[in-house]
């Protein structure tokens, strides 16, 4: 059986774009379809229905919204439109979804929640198209290496292997901080492991940076630089978490775990080695 | 007006996940309507009908294609529908795409091919969701500070202005070499341009790797180490595209070019300065 | 006339080691004369009565007293014995001082709060004499480079100016955050500004995770590991204010502000200048 | 039993500001009362003869002198009237202090003379509060890294404990070279103790430049040019003591010898075990 | 028994100014003497009769000529004279060297063409004598740590122990490339060999911007942008290999291979361990 | 007129490799004839009798004798032969050639002496044709960013010119220190000139490594580990070089003193300019 899964994807955060990716990297799985469909950076009622409606058509076994601060209005419209045509949906969103929790579990939805996923400095001063893909492009090695992405496709697959087993799925409701990050990131080193949850703390406190710049510091100049301090908080973040891995790297344990093409995953540490079934699921 | 833009993403380049929020990096252009659809990483035919229907069923006045090789015949069929349905489109691709140029020019479409733009080292041994997600992460630095990402979306925000006047657009075909992309990076220092340069080709020919990895060389130790080798060529141009930026940060002259509301693409230099709108267009 | 200054330091925070080097960088100043009495790390009644009577029978003009959370009985008796003799007291204190700032204005006190000063990864897991010293090494480097020392150094000296002429002194009554250190850093990039208020971040939340490590965590390994993060987010804040630093270095724009014989703050920036006196005080 | 350690600190050497620390660095130990006396950067007979009182009614059982070059009048006069005090003195000094060894063991003092404890570049047009601090936080990083204070705690601590079991203590007599500290660093990588080896004679030789620059060379520009280069030495020295550290963290064996609530020194290897007492001391 | 090798260095690569220290790298060998005879940088055919004459006059039992493009005439009538005169006669030289294979076997020479052995950045804009040492310091690194030079004196070592057996050698005829280089590294981390590969591969490339810089543009802004870009590779190449070789320090694993006074190589791993001669010859 | 320099290598230091390269970085010089001869790393009576021998019969105008310890009776004979035949000879050499001063003058030779062309850490336990290699490069990069091979070539082509012109040639005499060095380095940013000092000091300061470790220190463990420390310090110093020559780069300062065909140097700073013949010579 192919199982298939609909992303309707809401604005841009971290987590978002690699998404699909994640599930099948080499494009080899043959469990599943994917279908993605977005309004880029709207989120506006219209293009909600719009987003809803296709994925509604693409008669999805599971449905995955991802969207900054699922509490607004339309990401919480395109949540509810889903569940209510009985279509099993994950939210995955930043730290201001949090007081959309209590919701989404009334509601019968499953959410992951990832805490390092800042907010970008979005302000015309300062984001242009070359800083917003930097901002990503950091963000996203933050997101691997201290384990949060391991958290997404782990919890997303666990679904799909429950849906291709004809079972009821249990939809993850996880807020992922920095220990469950780390303790998903297959990260060997130790000193490695701090460096990590360093990295995590680094890139969540980015967004008490943003915030104070986006909305409650008013003079241009003061806010400018507080944005760009954020940023350079992810730069930084992203080394940290380069450091992190570079460490397993030096003592030849990085921890591998491809998809094979029925969507199982394999393990392996050693680089040249080939990666095998694990009896149990990866740690 | 509204113009309307409808984004095909078949299988994973680098120069897709972050597409649309390079149009509008700050979510605040009233000028133009965005929908995405993608298959996901699969490419065959079934996925591209449906895709297809999706994007033209949006009436799109402008239709972009990203895809690798677009020789293949899934991104072959995505274009011609698109084509044959009066859209007018722009083919985004990496090198394999060249051979494909008399065909879209042919068809009347437009490409934008981006040399840089390498294949991930796809083997199994090797590539996991994370290893993954950190090429992507090395790849976007690399492209968004050569200059390859502006090359993308000031050509496309070229064709959007004329669809705004109502002219009939002239489609961008543009080779994105190693020069094209720095003449559009905005980096001043020429030590700068020189790094960004070699970080382009490295780039590039990290591509040579992946593709001896995943083509040509069967014993799966070698090709393993071929493609480890590749992702280390990339990560080592991230780190070069870095140093190019953080030497304009050093005179504080980072070009920013950011959209305003209505699509209009400001200029500065300055951090601590205001944007304003350049008489010509950036250079 | 020699302006007499008594520093009685409890405990350990990263604002006191170099405080009267600060004052006379290079052991030239005519104008004070310091005593500094301590006893170490320890903080209770009796060692406190002892450091007390020793700073009142060297006749101060003015105290300073340094301790880590000023709420704490030591540090508040200190304070009200100095006071209460009659004695212009200063405290230095971190983050959890600012519960303290009441009572210190109530009883005439004045105050320096430096919230990048964090607490110390306090757990016989981790902290040993070694770790102990390298954790202040960063730290002192994030608060020179930040503009943390500078406030603390300059507000002394405007009381010692006051003293000089024999005028009421005022007491600073500051609380040193982000944007009041790098104010005060004298850089001159405004990047390296930036970097600047994003190590002070960094270092200040690395408190963070020592509090929750040191007071809510009771698991030894999960302790252990969230208190290894904190000292690497100091480490990395080292790190991003020697970046900083070094970008003003790059266009030979260090501000130097030395002491000359009498207490005077010269000024300077270009390396092969001479430093002189600046008719307004130095920003 | 408490023993009583009076602290008398002379001047600024980087041995100094965090020596009581080092002693005592989580603030648990019950055996030792600790009094640091300090007249700040003055050394003349004036301030010595106070700070020599206080010491003395602190009743101290051990007396422990911090001094750059021990030969000057001050440092020699607080030695020698601590000595005829019948209080047994360690005095930690730096190169210079090669000198005074004879006179220190005919006076029976002890002496731990720091060889890569080097003069800071004391020039107007150069030194100010911030170069001032950045160098002590180099040269700490330097000193831990490479053993020096280890040296320096761990000969302390002998003595603490001969005086704890009413033995007569014999004072440490030694001149902390590159070997005889790295022998001290704990370190496992032989290539971090070559690094640490290098950054101590890096740090050593940058006393021949600010000498240099200070006594000799009397062109201003010359000198200001010969101190900003020590420093940078110093900078480099840091940098490379700080790779050295992280090797011993790639392999997960940092030696952490933490002091338990007796003053007993326990000993860990792996960041995630538990310390414990050795049977022999720490090598 | 001792071997006459004659070296004749015509114009400089890469692979040529330390070659002969490569065979003796402590000048404790008994059994080989070595003449090197260069004209410098000219390479016309005044000067190669010269160069040759000499080396003949030494009666050599091997030469060794080092040249750049070894299908000039130069080289090629320096390796025929010699050739011609009896000796046995190996070339060193780089990647355009692959067009003189034929020739050279068909006259019973040996070859070891050096694919990474790239062109120098020659444009009289750019190439001053600094920037020229430069380039060779980096490119001596990359070769060094990928194992380029390990092959090259490991084969001339093989023909001086045929000849001092009084065997007739087998001159070696060998393309090194990337495999070849890193098989010969003794590098020991998988991912050190990942690196040293993709350094391998940077430097190869880096002669694809000097042949476009130097032979293909035109218009000097372009050219010296080109020629300073593959400059930046070099740089960087030489960054990654040192990234590689640090990698084997973290472990201590450096493979260290000395000769002793009678030529054998000798072999260790481990920083404080004595050499040994192996059974079997390095790999 | 042709001027004919003949070379004479004898053993290997820092400065001789890559001297003939210096003098004609791009192989244009049409005023100069080389000739190089060499034994290699011998240096005995026979070797240097057979050299000079070669060199005399090159018929040269000016003779550079290139030789660690220039004391030594080898290299001793190669200049008072030279000298004997009437040819002008300068040596080249390092520190302990500071000894053969007094005899070079009194026999009418020039000398250049590099202090920092350190000796390498010759220990068969860590000296392999690798780490020879990597010294050297480390010691290239040292020796060209902080002048010293400026100071060289400069020097040599100083003579030349007045052979050229058929005056008498005044030979040089110089202790090439730091100071010499860095005036000659062209380095434009004095923090930068300051890095490179400190470079060259750490380089210098590495030959007291060495030689303790080679001829000192009898214990194998203790010499390995010292001789060790000495390459990394030669390691650091070239990050350091490359640090201040980057510095440079950084606002577009690098100056550029190419040869032209007539052997006249040119000069340029920024990256895109010409370079052009000064009136006075390069500083």
């Amino acid at each position: 059986m192919v199982v298939r899964i609909g992303l309707g994807k809401l604005g841009n955060i971290g987590s978002a774009p690699l998404l699909e990716f994640l599930l099948d990297e080499r494009a080899e799985r043959k469990d599943i379809a994917v279908r993605v469909v977005s309004s880029g950076v709207k989120m506006g009622a219209d293009h909600v229905d719009d987003v809803a409606q296709t994925l509604i058509e693409f008669k999805p076994d599971l449905a995955v919204v991802t969207t900054p601060n699922a509490t607004l209005p339309g990401p919480t419209k395109l949540r509810e439109t889903l569940i209510s045509s009985g279509i099993p949906t994950i939210v995955i969103s930043d730290s201001p979804a949090k007081k959309a929790i209590q919701d989404i579990e009334k509601s019968g939805g499953g959410y992951l929640i990832v805490e390092a996923d800042s907010m970008i400095g979005a302000r015309r001063e300062f984001l242009d198209p070359a800083e917003m893909a930097l901002f990503n492009a950091d963000l996203f090695k933050v997101l691997t290496v201290t384990g949060a992405f391991n958290v997404l496709w782990q919890e997303i697959d666990k679904v799909l292997q429950s849906l291709q087993k004809g079972e009821a799925p249990v939809l993850p409701r996880i807020l992922v901080n920095k220990e469950k990050a780390v303790d998903s990131s297959g990260l060997n080193n130790p000193y490695g492991r701090a460096k990590a949850i360093a990295a995590y703390e680094i890139a969540r406190r980015a967004a008490d940076l943003t915030s104070e710049g986006c909305f409650v510091v008013k003079e241009w100049e003061r806010y400018t630089l507080l944005v760009a301090a954020a940023h350079e908080m992810i730069r930084e973040a992203a080394r940290l978490a380069d450091e992190a891995r570079e460490m397993d790297k030096a003592e030849d344990m990085i921890l591998r775990t491809p998809h094979n093409g029925e969507g199982a995953v394999l393990r392996k540490r050693k680089l040249l080695e080939k990666p095998s079934k694990p009896d149990s699921p990866p740690a």
